[in-house]
């Protein structure tokens, strides 16, 4: 398997399900891989190089696009259980028989239900600045995200800085240091992706945030040990979703870190990659 | 400095703010020492060998009995206020000028009040199983806690296991083996607390939990780096708590375990020194 880095690695296609799936897999192999799933309107380049070769050091690292994203074919589906499935669909194309799947806010509604429907294809779960059916705020997007994806910005970048990153100016300083890294890879970037994906990915969110009876209940069968983590500050996914998470799913661990919005991961990246792998590794 | 572990430490004596307080010291010295703050009726001896030993490779661990427990003299005060400055004198008279501090459940409560009296002393501070003043349910016992206390068990250390665990297979066996730990210092042992112990605590922490006005705007005087940890079902002190508490101190990081009662440092004690080292040392 190659050692290529976040920087390197090259994207490379797969077919599964009528789409033609782009990804890039790199890290120390003969583990079980790491699958990673992106957020709203994101693609495999807003990944954090200091995040996904810190876990590459000590395990293999798969990003990819989902259907209709960037680089890869296909419509966006407007349903979390179809992304899921085309989710699924492309880790057994690739031959994969386990692994660990993390999903960083819409990619975290994904990995919860794929880690349903493929209970042994999904060793362990990593919900990162998400939360549950019917979340609190979740029905659409709340009233800080509607401010911060409609205002407009100098350089367009610097929405990610509202976005993950909280007003503090220590936040900000750890969200422009993220930025470098962000921007650090050169070739072979993704493009950005087309005006479909946001109606359809927030079609899908609003029907897994509409309110129903009994909510939390399908989160028991979530059996995978779990881990939540998310900013203690998040305005995107409140954090509360997240402590909701832990008290409903059966084997859940809760990290909330401080100061941090719906980013935490990039502003924290050592840590968040020293306190999942303490969790994937024991 | 001594070299002794948690099993052989000789408990000492040194005199401060009237009382004569008793005293355990080990571990590595050279650093930050961390101070353990005990929960309710219990004494130095009902630490967890297996997290003051994990903490005592890489730094010095300090416990005590606070005025009126056990082996110090006096009498217990019948509030926080007075038991955190009883713990800032017998760490002074030490001669230390700076520590961390650890406190667990009601020893929680003491550090917070400690941390804001003395913000120079104490350096880092680690809140388990603990809530803020007028917590939910924190008035008064939980009705699961008055249950718990107020039976009666065949084998008196057995109180622990349903304080300390969750009913689930798992953790009580992981509280059987807490149960043998707990009991392997065989000499020097503590003397249980007296009579008089129980009512004074639980006037200070009625005082301490009593519904007031703005009750969490004294926790953005706690300027120190804060780590809140607690097992997601504790019927004790109500998980919840530690949520309220990360989202009002200025500088918490929270984690909450899986299948976890009150006493999640002993159901995870290496993986509690992990994370708590984590934060003490970035």
């Amino acid at each position: 398997m190659t050692q290529h880095s976040h920087q390197t690695a090259l994207t490379q296609f797969v077919d599964a399900a009528g789409i033609r799936f782009a990804y890039r897999r790199f890290g120390k192999s003969g583990g079980v891989p790491l699958v990673f799933n992106m957020h709203f309107t994101g693609t495999m380049d807003h990944w954090d190089p200091a995040v996904t070769d810190g876990f590459a050091k000590d395990r293999e690292v798969i990003l990819f696009d989902n259907a209709g994203i960037s680089s890869s074919s296909g419509e966006v589906p407007i349903s979390i259980e179809e992304m899921a499935a085309d989710a699924a669909a492309l880790i057994k194309a690739l031959g994969l028989t386990q692994v660990d799947v993390l999903g960083f806010s819409l990619g975290g509604l994904v990995v919860q239900t794929l880690a349903i429907a493929e209970s042994k294809l999904v060793r362990r779960v990593v919900l990162v600045g998400t939360g549950p059916r019917s979340g609190e705020g979740m029905a659409t997007l709340t009233p800080e995200a509607q401010e911060i994806f409609g205002a407009t910005y100098e350089e367009p970048d610097h929405l990610w800085l509202r976005v993950h990153f909280s007003p503090s100016e220590r936040s900000q300083a750890a969200g422009r240091e993220f930025l470098k890294r962000f921007r650090l890879r050169r070739e072979g970037r993704n493009p950005e992706v087309s005006d479909k994906v946001a109606p359809a990915q927030l079609a899908a969110l609003a029907k897994w945030g509409t309110p129903r009876e009994n909510p939390y209940d399908y989160l028991k069968a979530i059996t995978q040990p779990t881990l939540v983590v998310n900013g203690g500050n998040d305005v995107i996914i409140y954090p509360v979703n997240s402590f909701i998470l832990q008290q409903n799913l059966p084997k859940a661990q809760l990290i909330l870190y401080p100061d941090a919005n719906h980013g935490s991961l990039y502003q924290y990246p050592e840590l968040f990659v020293r306190h999942v792998s303490l969790f994937l590794d024991t």
